[in-house]
């Protein structure tokens, strides 16, 4: 797929978004063509991406290309402007229940071979395994990130403020991290003078060396290896348990168990056996025999014990609640089915569970659904220390003030898989004593430790030019905002310093002349950015892959009470631009309303910001003025939807996703009507504005009226049919011939 | 009084440290007189100040002369070398004891006349108000301030590290103060570009100008204006009772009376009423006649009401009990007596209850004598968020470990008065609402707030060639000890700003070569200076008065447990020193324990150390080479004394103040005897150190069997007989035969 200079790729995902695409999009094709522009779609949807991978078992009408693979490699062409909407990260039962519903449809797909034997079912899996999980966005995230909040959301936020629980100075809440033995105090850190591939080894007591990975590595790119001791974790875990049932608060695990997939698990399962230390202790062997994975949470206890004889299940649920007598509180996901911190891995997710914490007065949710001061213990210190350091500001200064605060966008280094920590192919749970090291091609060793059975090893790339390109951006973005731009980089960690060097070195190469560029520890940089933010100044964060992703959503989550209002834009490297929109996931739930009460509540803020972004680095590339002029229009339709209070609502029967759109279009028109830097576009779009502006009772009555009963079947969920979609997405006659008349 | 090049002028002062110097004093003189070094007495005791105040109404041989007029002028001698031991700011009551002390010994003085109505009776009170109080220092103090502590001091705090409370996570205790209304938001602050009068007006609502008082200014002099509201302070308190009370902590409040003595005695009292704002209410007017006064806090309620019935004596007393009830506890000084924080205004003093606090694990003692969380009632913000900063940083890494931490020596803002806070004679307590103002010699307004009745304003000078050696101090600190020093300026105090413009310019004058000197505002400082200390190094805070007053506390006591043990130096504007010794007072209750069992406590190596640091300085300044081994020895043999556990032990019959020097001397000697850089020097000493080591045993125990048994009476307390006392504290006949044989 080439692209004309006049194009703007909209990507179609899955869920709610994509629902939302079949009414928006129309609504954007009609704008956007009057300045020459192009909206095409992409089809990356989860359905999609399986039927793309089996071309060879469909016929010739049911094939799809494969949008993703084509996106990826227009992500290498200078003039790509993707707009990225949410799409399932798909786990192994999503994945089944589309591959499902595909074979329902009549599609030849294979089954996913859970645990492929053959050679056959290992290259099915093979080819799976590219669309499980987090598949997109490594693709397509071919740059660094910016994130910031858009102008007319921070507006709104002062002038609407989220709630926002009060702190006391009295509050107990704290959180915990190690002191040592994980990776923070671990960890080591080379450059690398020249490309060459070199070799991870696991050297056992008896001297033997085992090779663990080749890595091929480019010159100037930054090695970094480090490990936990499982014994420091574990002593770990269980001096936090005992601090919080001495001092009486609520103990709860923050991981994120999803991103650092290999290793948050092992974390997460440590915990579970040290909280129920008794349990394990004495039906270890059951567990054993049964396939109990702590890893997987409390939960898989409960699961595999349902094969036991039923007297037998209710002595472990005693033994089990036996433990909760000598431990403290645990904070409960829900407490009213009783669902703990410890169930389930992914249910506490650090990046989001700690923001809420703070937003919550520092407290989490008690057994009696009560909320209470906690304990909030994540092992690895490297980040936990940055949530204190706001913990410690919010005692002594108060929760801080939407109406008031400051802002604190983010510059992200992301680009070519930017692993710093989470890389998942080169992490290791050791299965014995011995040393993990790293050896140079010409046989230098040029890190190592020193490893205990259960100590898990990780090593992680940063490839120089990725980092060369986040310092230009950077500097770019605290110039066009003329905005203190500060690097979160700390002395006192090994990878860090070898960032520092580049960093320093590569400033030079742009003109600093009149910016405020400063380079910080993590406590220092997070409380300089706080008190900065409590007096309404904005603070560019400028930060590894990490601190990226808790940062967008710590800190819009103080400001703006959630992410995903935030601009997230990737500007590549090959010159192209993508801008992801809405941080929220793809809310299966707000389909399941749609079903049952033809009532979608997807805000399509994100789509709205995005494209206004979209268009105007468009206008300025192509030095097409029409698309600067829709760029500013749109963004003062935005701010006027938001003013007005024209945002879906969560009921039925009132303005949903659809009704949004149509406001949109009436403001943007009437925006576009008004502006006199283009009087021909200014006529082009008054008839619509007038249109709409008459029609409007009439349009939000057909759009509302549909709502309270369920909608016509979509004939699928992952693979729904579009003829029917488009006509549930667009079920005003009026405003559909409106639109349809604009452009002749 | 004139002095030679080789005198150090010794004061004899009050209580524990003159009794000390009698027994010290032989000894010194024993070693120095070798070195040429004569080692003169000036005695600045009360009684000699009230005796040298009224020689008209003595006999010739009654006369004395007056030690601290003579010390003022030396203060102006460049070859000044004075060791000043800790004395008595006397209190009216002090005051009044000695005098009756000095007419019973047949001394014409004239009684202390409280409130005086005659000329005559004008005359004596103007002449007593000269010697009331803190007026010693203002004297000798003709410098800035440079106090750390010793090596020796630091390396034995570390060997055998004092106790500290460990702190938890989930402490609820913390430092509460106002975040308006008060000093801090109302700072201005103007320098002056030539030397004029100004004059601090109080306009009324009618216009009315009244001059308040008129001030000589110099050039580049700083004057600082700003106020506290007492409704602010008055909804502060209530605020933070309230709090208090729904979070469940102790209610604990910390000011400064004694040095504030105008303006905390009403914060203070504002507390009083506040706290018991029923029984105020209730009893206001009864009150009013009795003459209660609630600055000098709840005990002056108590002395009152004895004067009434008994049944309206219980009823008040009801009302007091009753107030408990909606209150939070209060924290106690003495539980055992029911004496509360609020009971006197000068029990609880900030620079030294706040790190006791903190040692002990940011508790203060509850009503059952037990240790609990706090809020720490700081109205003044200024300096109140440094402890609040503090305790977040011991609540986030524990408590700090004198064992292996580092050392916070400062350079304080001290010459020439400056007031910085705490400026008596330009403090006023407003009468009615109005404007405050300070008006220029031509009629500008400098400066003005607009005031409301009960509103405390008050106005602070600060003198620019004190700023200027207060600079050039801090560089000359920073490059003898080779350690960062950061000067602590707030951004967000004008004050602190004018003196930043000051400071920036000052070091200019300065080669920084190799220095690393920083402006920080006090937060930042003193987390990074803590961020610092936590690793084990050293930073040099460089503050204004206040500060000084509170750090020279603050971490002392932190790293050795207390601050008596620093050394504290006053480097002369004109040139000469000061060494100061001991900051914990006079300690009458170590010449009660003297009195009752002849066993005197107190510990003299502050004088040790003084004593060494006054020679070191003779010696660079004279080029007097045994001067210089003489320090050098006497800081090995006091590093020795400490090591060998032989300071003076609390208990009679173990070794006291007297055996104590006994092994200085011992020590002393043998250094010296050890030294090879001057033969004759160590020839000289060589029989001395035989013979005290021989002689060790007999010599302890004659000085240890005088005690367990009243000591002679010292016919006097505030002007014993030198006599006498010489007897008592030299009760060693071989070590004062061995001592007399030396120059003889």
């Amino acid at each position: 797929m080439t692209t004309q200079k006049a194009t703007i790729v909209y990507t179609l995902t899955d869920e709610a978004p994509a629902l939302a695409t079949y009414s928006l999009l129309p609504i954007v094709r009609t704008f956007t063509s009057v300045a020459g522009i192009d909206v095409t779609l992409s089809d990356i949807s989860l359905a999609a991406r399986i039927l793309a991978a089996f071309p060879e078992r469909l016929s010739e009408e049911q094939r799809v290309v494969d949008g993703l693979v084509e996106l990826g490699e227009l992500t290498q062409d200078p003039h790509a402007n993707i707009i990225k909407l949410p799409n399932i990260s798909a786990s192994v039962p999503q994945l089944r229940a589309c591959v499902a519903e595909l074979q329902s449809q009549g599609y030849d797909i294979p089954d996913f071979p859970e645990e492929p034997k053959t050679a056959e079912e290992k290259a099915i899996r093979e080819r799976y395994s590219k669309i499980l999980g987090s598949a997109v966005n490594p693709v397509l995230r071919q740059g660094n990130s910016d994130r910031r909040a858009p102008a007319a959301v921070k507006a709104f936020a002062r002038k609407y403020p989220h709630s926002m629980g009060q702190w006391s100075k009295a509050s107990r809440s704290h959180a915990d991290y190690m002191n040592g033995g994980d990776f923070f105090s671990s960890e080591q850190s080379v450059t690398m003078n020249k490309a060459q591939t070199v070799r991870i080894e696991f050297v056992n007591k008896a001297g033997q060396a085992e090779l663990k990975k080749e890595l091929p590595l480019e010159a100037g790119e930054v090695l970094d290896s480090m490990y936990m001791s499982s014994k420091a974790l574990c002593d770990f875990f269980e001096g936090t348990l005992q601090d919080a049932k001495e001092s009486g608060v609520m103990w709860s695990l923050h991981v994120k168990a999803t991103m650092m997939k290999v290793s948050h698990p092992i974390v997460f399962g440590h915990a579970v056996k040290v909280f129920y230390r008794e349990v394990f202790e004495k039906y270890g062997e059951l567990f054993d025999e049964l396939g109990v994975n702590p890893n997987n949470g409390l939960s898989s206890v409960y699961d595999k014990i349902k094969a036991l004889p039923q007297s037998t299940q209710e002595e472990i649920e005693r033994a089990i609640h036996d433990c909760y007598e000598n431990r403290p509180e645990l904070a409960m996901v829900d407490s009213v089915k009783g669902i703990t911190n410890l169930h389930i891995p992914s249910d506490v997710i650090v990046d989001a569970s700690m923001p809420a914490m703070i937003r919550t007065s520092g407290q989490m949710w008690g057994r009696d659904g009560k909320p209470k001061d906690a304990k909030a213990v994540m092992p690895e210190s490297t980040y936990a220390r940055i949530y204190q350091e706001m913990i410690n500001f919010c005692k002594t200064n108060g929760a801080f003030d939407p109406r008031t605060m400051g802002s604190v966008p983010n510059v992200g280094l992301m680009a070519m898989k930017a692993e710093e920590y989470g890389s998942h192919d080169k992490t290791f749970e050791q299965t014995e004593d011995g040393t993990m090291r790293v050896v140079a091609a010409d046989g230098t060793v040029l890190m190592q430790h020193e490893v205990e059975k259960g100590d898990i090893w990780r090593a992680c790339q940063t490839k120089d030019a990725a980092i060369r390109d986040w310092v230009k951006l950077a500097v770019t973005r605290a110039r066009n905002s003329s905005t203190p731009a500060v690097f979160w980089l700390d002395e006192e960690r090994a990878h860090d310093n070898e960032l520092r060097k580049k960093v320093e070195a590569y400033l030079q190469e742009h003109d600093l002349n009149g910016l405020d560029i400063r380079v910080m520890s993590y406590n220092e940089a997070i409380r300089f950015s706080m008190e900065r933010m409590k007096r309404g100044q904005d603070t560019i964060s400028v930060t590894g892959n990490v601190l990226r992703d808790y940062l967008t959503d710590l800190f819009p989550i103080m400001e703006l009470g959630t992410s995903a209002k935030m601009l997230s834009i990737v500007p590549m490297l090959a010159g192209g631009g993508m801008y992801e929109t809405g941080a929220g996931g793809s809310a299966p739930k707000h389909v399941q309303q749609l079903l049952e009460e033809n009532h979608l509540r997807w805000d399509s803020l994100g789509e709205f910001l995005a494209l206004a972004v979209s268009l105007e680095e468009l206008g300025i590339k192509d030095g097409n003025a029409r698309a600067k002029i829709l760029a500013k229009c749109l963004d003062k339709a935005t701010e006027l939807l938001l003013d007005n209070g024209k945002s879906p609502s969560r009921k039925a029967g009132e303005l949903d996703n659809r009704g949004s759109h149509f406001y949109l279009s009436l403001y943007w028109a009437r925006e576009l009507a008004a502006q006199t830097d283009d009087a021909e576009l200014a006529a082009h779009f008054a008839p619509l504005a007038q249109a709409l502006s008459e029609k409007e009772a009439q349009i939000v009555a057909e759009l509302n009226s549909v709502q309270g009963q369920p909608a016509t079947e979509l004939k699928g969920y992952y693979h729904f049919e579009p003829a029917v979609v488009e006509k549930v997405m667009r079920p005003s006659a009026t405003l559909n011939a409106l639109l349809g008349a604009v452009n002749g």
